[in-house]
C-alpha cells in the first residue's frame, strides 16, 4: 500500500512525539512492505515562529494532497500574548474546519497495566470501554459574532451555531460507530437550557429510528459531567457537541490515568482523517525526553485503520503498547509506584521492539 | 432574630427535602430564640400545574419581601414535552435573574466518614476543601438571541454574553472569598477558544491588583475537568462562568460521594439569598422516603450564614450532620457498605436529634 501522511508536529512536545509516531509507522511498513512518505508541514506557534501564520497555505495544501494528517500539539505561553488572529490555537481549528472534520473520536478504555495510575477505584474503571464522538467544526468554536460590543466595549459575544446537517452527519457517525459496538448511544446536552440542545436532541430522536438496533438515552452535561467517574461503564459511545465533548473528554482521559495515553481520530464522510493525542504541548517538559508518546501512537494505530483500512496493522501497534505496559514500562506522567519509568525514546523504541 | 423565609420546594425530591429543612431550622429556632416565618410558595412543574406558570407573580413578589429563600427542585419527565415558555426550569432561571443572584457559591470537602462512597481514591480526596463560584445570571443560559433560523429553521443559535460589569461583580466576589479562605483562586475559562473568556481573564487580572495576597491561575476548562478529579486538593476558590460552573460542580460532587450531600447559596451584593442542594428533583425516587436530606440542610447552614449571620447557628447544624455521618447513618444514595442505611425523615430526625 502506497499513501502520502503529512506530518505536523507542531510545538512543546508535538515534535518528540511525532518523531516516535513515525518510526512507528516506519517500523510497520517494513515489515507489511507498505511504502508510507511523510512530509512535514509547519503549525501552530512553530507557524508563527517562521510566517507570522499559525495555519500557513503550503501545510493546507500539503493536507489536502495527503492521504491523511499527523498532527502533534499546538500552543505554548510563548504565544500566549499575541492577539487573537496569530494564536496557535486558530491552526489546528482552521485546519479542522478547512478539511470539514466534522467528527472528533476519542476512545477511552482501561489498561490493565494502568489501573493503578488512575485517581478512580479499580472496580470503578476496569471495565470501561467507551467513545466520545465529539463534534468538530461548529458550535462555539467557529459560531460568528465573536466579539466585543459596545462605547467601551463592555459587552462581549460569544456564539453557538448549529446547522441541522452538522448535527445529523456527526449524529449519524456516532449511530454508525455504537452499531458496531455494543450498540449503546448516549447523546449529551444542555436542552432543559439551550434550543441547540433541544434541536440536537430533536435531531438525535430522529436518526434514532433508522437504528433500532442501537439504545438511545439523553443526559445533560452536568449529569454526564458526573456519571463519567461515578459509572463510567454504563457508556458505549457518547454523541455531543463540540465544547462538551472537549470538556468531557479531558475528562474521561482521567479513566486511563493520565492524558498523555489518549488517541483521537477526526473524520469526515471520505476516508482522509487527522489524527493527534487527546493531549496539548505541554511546553513545561518539552525537549526533555519525558513525554508520553503513546497517545500519538494510538492516534497512528487509529489513522491505519480508519483511513488506510489496515486493521490487522493497527492492532500490530495496539498489542505492542499493551505488550510494552504489560512488562512495567511507563512514563513519568504515569503515577505507577511498580514498573520501570521509562523516557520517550526509551518508550517508542520499546514499541518498535514490540513489533 | 426575626426573619422572613421563603419556602419554594418545587417538585420531585424537593417537598421532601424541603420539609426536613424547615423541620431543622424549627429546632435552631426552638433553642436560640430566633422568630423564623416560613412562607411557601409554588415554583416549576409545581406551580406550571397549578396556573400555567412556572414563576408565579405571587412568588417572586413572596421572595422579593423575603430575607432569604429557600428552594427545593424543579423539573420532572411531566413537563419536559411542554413547550420553551413553560418549562420548570424557566421557573428557577427566572428567579435567579429577577433576582440578581449572580454570585452561586457551591463549597465542596470531603466528609470523613464518606470517604469510602466516592468513586476516587481516598489519599485523593481526603484533604478536599473547595469552594466553586459559578457567575448565575449571565452568559449562555439568558443570551439572546436564542433561536432557530432560516427557511426550514434549519438554523439553531444561542448566545454568550456578558457585560464587564458581570464578570467584575462575581470575580470580586470570588477574590473576596479566597482572601478568607486559602488566598489560592482558580480562574476556569476557555480563553484559547472564546472571546468571552479572554475578556474574563482580563478582568481577573486587573482586579488581581487589588487583591495582592491571593495567588492567581488561569486554567482552561477542559484542563479543569482533568485536573477535579486528579488532584482535587490544589483547588481553594473556583471562579467561573455560568455553564462552566453547572458542569464542574455536578463533577466535583462526586468527591463527597454524592450529589445529595451539596449545598448551594445564590448570592447577590447585599444579604439577600436563594439556598438549595445542587441536586435536582430525582422524580424516580420521589415520594419514596428516599432522598438524601443533608444538601437541602446544609443549604440552612449557608443561609443562617450568608443571610443572617448567625455563624454558630450555622455550625450547629454542619456539626450535627458531621456527627449523624459519623454514627454511620447515611441514605440510599451513598455507596456504602457499612453504616446503617436509613430513609428522609429518619435522616432528619437524626440531625434535629443531634442539634
Ligand atoms: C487546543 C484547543 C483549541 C483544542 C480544543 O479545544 O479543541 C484542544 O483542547 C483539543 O481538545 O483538541
Ligand atoms: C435545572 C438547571 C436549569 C440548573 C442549571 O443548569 O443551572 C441546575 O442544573 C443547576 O445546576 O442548578
Amino acid at each position: 500500500m502506497n499513501k502520502r501522511i503529512a506530518v505536523l508536529p507542531g510545538d512543546g512536545i508535538g515534535p518528540e512525539v511525532m518523531n516516535g509516531a513515525v518510526r512507528v509507522l516506519q517500523a510497520i511498513s517494513d515489515c507489511f512492505d507498505h511504502e508510507f512518505s511523510f512530509e512535514e508541514g509547519l503549525i501552530g506557534g512553530a507557524a508563527i515562529d517562521d510566517c507570522g501564520q499559525p495555519l500557513p497555505e503550503s501545510t493546507l495544501a500539503l493536507c489536502r494532497e495527503s492521504d491523511a494528517i499527523l498532527l502533534g500539539a499546538v500552543g505554548g505561553p510563548k504565544w500566549d500574548s499575541t492577539s487573537h488572529a496569530v494564536r496557535p490555537e486558530q491552526g489546528l481549528l482552521g485546519l479542522r474546519k478547512e478539511l470539514g472534520l466534522f467528527a472528533n473520536l476519542r476512545p477511552v478504555t482501561a489498561y490493565e497495566p494502568l489501573i493503578h495510575a488512575s485517581t478512580l477505584k479499580k472496580e470503578v474503571i476496569e471495565n470501561v470501554d467507551l467513545l466520545i464522538v465529539r463534534e468538530l467544526t461548529g458550535g462555539l468554536y467557529f459560531g460568528k459574532p465573536s466579539e466585543r460590543r459596545g462605547e467601551n466595549k463592555e459587552l462581549v459575544v460569544d456564539t453557538l451555531v448549529y446547522n441541522v446537517y452538522e448535527i445529523e452527519r456527526v449524529v449519524e457517525k456516532a449511530f454508525q460507530l455504537a452499531q458496531k459496538r455494543r450498540g449503546i448511544l448516549t447523546s449529551v446536552d444542555k436542552a432543559n437550557v439551550l434550543e441547540s440542545s433541544r434541536m440536537w436532541r430533536e435531531v438525535v430522536n430522529r436518526i434514532a429510528k433508522k437504528y433500532p438496533d442501537v439504545t438511545v438515552n439523553h443526559m445533560l452535561v452536568d449529569s454526564a459531567s458526573m456519571q463519567l467517574i461515578y459509572r463510567p461503564e454504563q457508556f458505549d459511545v457518547i454523541v455531543t457537541e463540540n465544547l462538551f465533548g472537549d470538556i468531557l473528554s479531558d475528562e474521561a482521559s482521567m479513566i486511563t490515568g493520565s492524558l498523555g495515553m489518549l488517541p483521537s481520530a477526526s473524520l469526515r464522510s471520505d476516508l482522509v482523517g487527522l489524527y493527534e493525542p487527546v493531549h496539548g504541548s505541554a511546553p513545561d517538559i518539552a525537549g526533555e525526553n519525558l513525554a508520553n508518546p503513546l497517545g500519538m501512537i494510538l492516534s497512528t494505530a487509529l489513522m491505519l485503520k480508519f483511513s488506510f483500512g489496515l486493521d490487522k496493522e493497527a492492532h500490530i501497534i495496539e498489542e505492542a503498547v499493551m505488550k510494552v505496559l504489560n512488562e512495567g514500562y511507563h512514563t513519568g506522567d504515569l503515577n505507577l509506584q511498580h514498573g520501570k519509568q521509562v523516557g520517550t525514546t526509551e518508550m517508542v523504541q520499546k514499541v518498535i521492539d514490540a513489533i
